[in-house]
């Protein structure tokens, strides 16, 4: 199988796996126990949490471990504003968010928020100049994604947090960093925002674990009540062995950054190089406006579903668009925004790297992308 | 170690622990994604389902998985009354339930609900009649918990729902199910209940998973929005193999069902044997009005945390209340509702039995208990 679908999530690392199992049977207590084995469990998940702070460039502040990057939004957004609905409150974010946080912010406005969806550029790129010239007197939070997840766009989310913040220094700058982490540098501390998202599967650790990272002072109400854990900003028993495993794969991330950057930058390059020139083949996020691990590609009159299953008698696994939204048949919203006309975005197919992704995986793409590519158009025009 | 605190949390079975590798490695792909991986998984997450429907005896109806019992039973409340809380609803439960059912229902009311605490008889057991004569007009929702977490009490949950529907048979019927799961037979069609909640690391699967069943046509909104997955009902990336982790602790749980009965009343028969007539302590809990898998002692004349901390220098893991609220200082809000006095409730220790426990295990800590109780309480009245 060539997996070329790591945007949509990635396997864990061996050594993940390992642990995540390892933990399963050694320190299965519950952390709120009173007992030693309960104690040592909250051990690893201070531990855990220092991990984190670390990878993300946090050196202060609270950590809260959820189920994933969609809790982590939601959280967000409910955590800051659901005392102020009343005062119909205004939210800044953009019109390229992931769903987790669109439907958030919909439901928000409904309920009787004022809300700004910011425009990105023609390259998919949000401009900070433009979210600061959006606050208002009653804005509230602010929420710019790292790195789309369909184009790699990358936001300049450390001189947006600046701007907005010289407007007023008491809206909640939140970045959903989900696309970002592993991909990207991240460093709250030197971006100056208030608050992230990460989500663990993004980055080899384990599924149903993910986090929001919000700055000491910042208000942030539990969107889950119950017996005060994480103190009592996430009730439920905290899942050791997974936050143990998210910050393993964080580990890995952080100690191994440069090398993958490199390996994503000659990944991309690659298919670039081999896809230039090709006919009918288009790439639309080519440059340093992009993380390197998403590769952008339109096929000239082949529909991405097509093409995705012509690709699957390869092994190949690729995406159409996101994987984020389940039978979604509406074309992507990120693409929409940037202005791209309906037909380019049917014909755009999404193909992500991750860490265990081998060029040799993406010279064997692209030269069965070639030749599919031709035979479908070909059958299309026909 | 001899880990007594099952009630917290279990274990997990070694054919769990494996399976969850196995899935990291081989099926590790986003079941929303549209290649055969992401279909292979959306495939696993549908067998999931129907091997926990059937351990529920749910003919039909969704099954929706969470992150745990918590987020479970926060969904019930804001799913159902979300909508309705402008006209202020009436929510019916009980005094006794888990602090994610509790912390739920006062965050609603401080939202404008209505609600009655129904308060348990002198055993800690809650009256179907009692629910019944609470229904107002404007009750949306009746939550009684199956077995409570502190004493095992067992509450008549299929007559509840009879004599609520036959109230009113649009009153969504909730029970938290999160302690009764393989220690007394759940039967959602028997009972005629809508809603019930479960948590997979109480059965001895993995943490961070949990489920909600709901029948069909019964409206419940999504606690957390965005990629519209599982039908809408919960949104976010599914965790694979920790639903398939579940499942498959539900799949042991069924199989070994009268077994683990069986053994559950040999465990807790011998406790009672081995400590009745002992001079000092006190068995909450005896009878056929509570599940076998908890004891709740009384040892006179010595606060529990003093008991806790004297057992855990033989390695015996127990419980001074629940596990399930971190650093509350506050005495049991279960036993306070039955009765009990502050002093008859802080020297009450809990402790639980599970699949993994061995009768060896529970004779050895009795001994324990007795040697420690008579030194400890002597040093009491010195």
């Amino acid at each position: 199988m060539i997996y070329l679908d790591n945007a949509a999530t990635t396997r864990p690392y061996d050594e993940v796996i390992e642990l995540i199992s390892q933990m399963n049977k050694d320190f299965f207590a519950n952390p709120s126990s009173q007992h030693s084995a309960g104690y040592m469990c909250e051990k690893k998940l201070s531990e855990a949490k220092e991990t984190i702070m670390r990878a993300i460039g946090a050196k202060s502040g609270n950590f809260v471990f959820t189920s994933g990057g969609t809790e982590s939004n939601n959280q967000i957004f409910y955590g800051v504003l659901k005392n102020a609905i009343k005062r119909c409150p205004h939210i800044i974010t953009s019109a390229i968010e992931h769903p987790s946080v669109l439907e958030a912010v919909r439901d928000l406005e409904a309920q009787g928020c004022e809300v700004t969806y910011i425009a990105p550029d023609s390259a998919g790129v949000i401009s900070a100049s433009d979210v600061a010239e959006a606050v208002r007197d009653n804005t509230k939070i602010v929420s710019i994604m790292a790195v789309n997840n369909e184009t790699g766009a990358i936001n300049p989310i450390a001189d947006i947090a600046k701007k907005v913040k010289e407007k007023n220094p008491d809206i909640v700058v939140h970045s959903d960093c989900v696309q970002a982490m592993g991909n990207i540098r991240i460093s709250v501390d030197k971006w100056g925002v208030d608050a992230i998202s990460l989500s663990a599967h993004k980055i080899c650790g384990p599924k149903g674990v993910g986090g929001l990272y919000i700055r000491d002072k910042v208000r942030v109400l539990p969107l889950i009540l119950g017996g005060h854990q994480q103190k009592n900003l996430r009730s439920g028993t905290e899942n050791v062995p997974g936050i143990v495993g998210f910050a393993k794969a964080a580990e890995i991330v952080e100690k191994t950054f440069s090398q993958k950057m490199m390996s994503l930058y000659a990944l991309k390059e690659e298919l670039i190089q081999k896809l230039s020139g090709e006919e009918g083949i288009q790439i639309n996020n080519p440059g340093e406006k992009y993380s390197s691990h998403i590769a952008s590609i339109r096929v000239k009159n082949v529909r991405s579903e097509v093409l995705l299953h012509a690709l699957e008698n390869y092994d190949i696994c690729i995406s159409a668009g996101s994987a984020c939204s389940t039978n979604k048949p509406a074309p992507s919203h990120v693409l929409l925004a940037q202005g791209f006309d309906r037909k380019h975005i049917e014909e755009t197919i999404r193909v992500s790297f991750g860490a265990h992704t081998d060029i040799d995986e993406v010279s064997a793409f692209c030269e069965i992308l070639v030749k599919e590519a031709a035979a479908l158009s070909r059958f299309t025009r026909a």
